[in-house]
């Protein structure tokens, strides 16, 4: 066992480096290092059972640096156990470095991207279930920042940990008293914060962060056999150690200025005399990570034919379940619409494998970051509209390079008389912007099944799969090939006039607007677009040229949806095309009525066509 | 004083047209809206202080309805106030109908759009501040749902108020125990939920939410003086009053079929036969709802030229301190980056018209729409990342019609350093993905003071402010005109070979671009796009028709920002168009590496623009 000396030694080391190293690049957070050198230092070195040469053991335990900005004392404690030369975190925040201002993926031996504060306790959540899930005993230490605290992303994760029983998460909160720029809104009282924890039901210890021994007594408590996840709330002091820093505003995100580094490195010194003694190091054996294991399971037959009617979100969910019996790591997360989803179809046929996340969807999506880290295949599911509600979360997914598969249900003004609030209009937009990831957007119940085992498949990034909530006809053969990047020509003839683009509920509509124009006398094609990031240029290119003239139609705001990437693939083609989506705040009334109100019908479809072949 | 029977008569009214309205529509949620109906009667005909014939009076005491699906008890009150005839009430959910599943403004009794759980406690909040800036006293309740209670936004809220010690903020949770489809994560213990508002710092009374005389006490006792905000937790039954539904599952979301409809109200007339008597309303005169006013003032001479070198973040906060004076409705809403966002600035000035909302963006947005609401011009500033963390409030405001103004800072990768979880780079997608949003994106100081003054006076949706971190260039004199919907044509000549359309911090490329080229003998355009939604398009037509070719660059992924949009309105043209955006993750180092390594740099222009001359 590491004595308290060696832990004071290492945390001094940690002090030292994380002043260095920040020094160094001229930027970043030492004073938030400083108040957390002392928990990180007994965590590397005495609490956690881990083995540094192999961070992919699945009997490690976790730990997730959820206040991102003090990065530098996580790359120091790596530093200590041999994975990092000095030379190599004296590159912080370089381009060619790993070590960048707040951790990523890059850096290997981390484990979750953050830096966006209040995210990081919902991914260790995740991991935290997962041991369970898997059977395999570890635990996740969450360090959190006092500031983060005013997230309430943060408190979603406090209130379902002991709802799960989450006895092997372990939070701890440097208490430091600062913000950015002010003094936080929790006093530097720990007891008084306690209170807000034992409230959702968590034990608490409240000890002084910067003594070494009251850290290692409180963290033996932690691991204690017990009914409640536990936090341990340290009071510890911003820029600790550094003379006329320590504990005072103004040196948030402040580097030591490389000519007083000398000097301020001195002053450490004297101040931990005892503790300035440095320990041999031995060098990890460089680790190369293992990339993801792809994704392959034979899809069992397609259970849907062209006769199915089906709400492709009741297709969602038959083909969750029935992907589950191949897929056993397939997990279902729900934010309390499960019958609106229909991810209950999978719940019922495998309930161990779902987490009712109730109406929380930023810590719905942070724990599927860490259940993918620990080898499950999360599928988070909730109204198209509410994922708006986790878009910082997704956005540091894509950061982290999860594979996260999210399912957005009630896309779209066509749901009816539920109202505006409950309408999904801009998750294509907000899922195309997001590097790596697909959006997929099924029509009907077969290219729902296929759809969503494409995006199972994907491991490159996030995919979004959007559903509709009404049953619409089936367009598919059970055998239809439906890839990513694909699209399928739906009518098509000799006599074109226009060629209309579309995908999802707004297909059925094209398909009538077909039928109504052939019996005037006008043909035109219909290209079903079904995954819309990425898209088949070449082919669009190809299906447009044949008319000239294209209309693209969809139910979702005009900005950033299917019709911007359609006019963006073929920005370069002398082709014609309308652009028709919801252009206003839309409201309650029959899907029919709506998606004629905003123009998004069979019927704007032909009069857009008459207008030109005019 | 109202008697208590009289308030169960009204209670057993709100249940009856509850039931008949929801029925009527053929969906809704009737059971949620039966557990509230006696909170809800004991509000507004009892507690509530206002003039039911004069919503807009500012002495009145507000409700917000953050269980917005419980909205036809919302409209059964004021069917009971005398402004909706049964008649009326029983449009429900109908197109041409205001009352809609979720209440909006289009309702316009109603004080604030619900219908996304968790955002009615943020907008109490703003109004009941707003009282104190206003020195105006009135209550402001909010009806809570025991669900929504997981959402972290309400924590948020709750973390927050007893900071400012919002005493004239008194929330009730409707405790109904059920959620859409399971049991709530709280059980159904009053005593239990209380403890966790209480570690905030919280009042609480516990009820049972079917005993009027409990109620009115609480009501009575919520309004005696006291340092803390206090809340309401009202037992209740979901479905209370209908047999063989009252605290069952699977009853949510499930209007009484027509056919049962005289059956189970003849039932309900049984259970509450004391109260089953109708008592005479009297008729309000119609409210015609005025106009929000026009924001008209003065603007105070700019004080930058085009030797000005300024980040537009600093200019930002300057240019708040300065329109703060003629502007005495400004208000500033910090999320603790102040010293980033230079709100710090209009701080300094104006401390008392400064709202400190901490690390909560979401409650941040949803306190700016009760601001708004009641008289203040809310101008919201973070990271443009963390923008996305209030992403569904943001859609709940446009939903509301609210004129938020948003200055998002740190835009891009030219930030450096700090990282991609830093980085905004879907902020413009995100905002141009709101109907009658505006997305404007100034360059230097003097485009930021302009663009600034034209955010604040437009008042039909959402403006948004792009800001960067580094210091720019002058590019603009002090009397340089900027509008909604405008753009600047920077550089131009008969010799042009490619238009370059950008805005921001590109800008400064484009120019190093246009110098480049120059230099060999070519010559292009310069467009400054500030105006990116709405954007001019017959100008900018004109402009890429002269030289045909066209190159967009933005510090932006590439879905849904400038590129997309210009792409959308040249759409018709026949003009070569490339789009230079971010497309990868990004990462730390310099700012100059970081724009060359996503190929948006000066360099990268210019190695364009000769690929399309060639």
């Amino acid at each position: 066992m590491a004595s308290i000396s060696h832990l004071k030694r290492k945390a001094y080391a940690l002090r030292k480096l994380s002043v260095m190293a920040t020094s160094e690049a001229g930027s970043g957070h030492p004073t938030s290092c400083l108040s957390a050198a002392d928990i990180v230092a007994a965590l590397f070195f005495y609490a956690m059972k881990f083995d540094p040469a192999d961070p992919t053991n699945p009997s490690n335990d976790r730990f997730i640096l959820s206040k991102g900005h003090a990065a530098p004392v996580l790359y120091a404690a790596w530093k200590e156990l041999g994975a990092l030369s000095e030379h190599e975190l004296m590159q912080l925040r370089k381009f060619d470095s790993p070590l960048e201002g707040h951790p990523v993926p890059r850096f290997v031996y981390n484990e979750a991207a953050t830096g966006s504060l209040g995210c990081g306790l919902s991914v260790g959540l995740g991991m935290a279930l997962s041991s369970r899930l898997k059977n395999i005993p570890f635990y996740t230490y969450v360090l959190l920042g006092d500031s983060e605290m005013t997230e309430g992303s943060v408190w979603e994760a406090i209130e379902l940990a002991p709802y799960y029983k989450a006895t092997n998460l372990i939070a701890i909160v440097d208490m430091n008293r600062l913000g950015q720029t002010t003094e936080t809104i929790d006093d530097h009282d720990p007891e008084k914060h306690a209170k807000r924890w034992q409230g959702f039901g968590w034990r608490t210890i409240c000890i002084d962060g910067h003594n070494m021994q009251e850290i290692v007594n409180a963290l033996d408590q932690a691991r204690e056999p017990q009914e409640k996840p536990v936090v341990i709330i340290a009071r510890t002091f911003k820029g600790y150690g550094l003379e006329g820093i320590e504990d005072a505003e103004g040196y948030h995100g402040r580097a030591v200025p490389k000519e007083q580094l000398s000097d301020v490195l001195k002053k450490l010194e004297e101040r931990f005399k005892e503790d300035a003694v440095e320990e041999e190091v031995i060098p990890l054996v460089t680790y190369i990570p293992v990339p993801r294991p792809k994704i392959d399971f034979k899809q069992p037959l397609c259970p849907y034919t062209q006769q199915t009617k089906l709400a492709t979100r009741k297709a969602f969910g038959e083909s969750m379940a029935l992907y589950g019996e191949p897929l056993k790591n397939l997990i279902s997360l729900d934010a309390e619409v499960k019958n609106s989803t229909f991810a209950q179809t999978f719940e019922s046929r495998f309930p161990e494998r779902f987490i009712q996340c109730f109406i929380a969807e930023q810590n719905m999506i942070g724990m599927a970051i860490g259940l993918e880290t620990r080898g499950f295949v999360p599928v988070c599911s909730t109204f198209a509209s509410f994922i708006s509600r986790a878009h910082d979360q997704i956005r540091m997914a894509a950061i982290n390079r999860t594979p996260l598969r999210i399912a957005g249900s009630h896309a779209g003004v066509s749901i009816g008389q539920d109202g505006p609030s409950q309408m999904g209009l801009e998750d294509i937009a907000m899922m195309r912007a997001l590097p790596k990831s697909i959006v997929l957007y099924p029509s009907d119940a077969v290219s729902t099944y296929h759809l969503l085992y494409r995006a199972l498949q994907y491991q490159d990034g996030i995919s979004y799969l959007r559903l509709t909530r009404a049953d619409t006809e089936g367009i598919y053969g059970p055998d239809t090939e439906f890839t990513v990047g694909g699209l399928h020509v739906l009518k098509q003839s000799n006599d074109d006039k226009v060629c209309i683009i579309t995908a999802g509920i707004t297909l059925h509509e094209a398909l009538k607007a077909h039928k109504e124009l052939e019996k005037q006398g006008i043909a035109v094609s219909v290209v079903d677009l079904y995954s819309i990031k990425p898209l088949d240029k070449e082919r669009l290119i190809l299906e447009a040229k044949k008319t000239g003239k294209v209309i693209t139609v969809e139910d979702h705001y005009l900005e950033g949806g299917l019709g911007e990437a359609v006019c963006y693939a073929l920005r370069n083609e002398a082709i014609t095309l309308e652009v028709l989506a919801v252009n206003k705040v839309s409201r309650s009334g029959t899907p029919e009525e709506l998606i004629a109100y905003h123009g998004i019908d069979s019927k704007a479809l032909s009069k857009k066509v008459l207008e030109l072949v005019d």
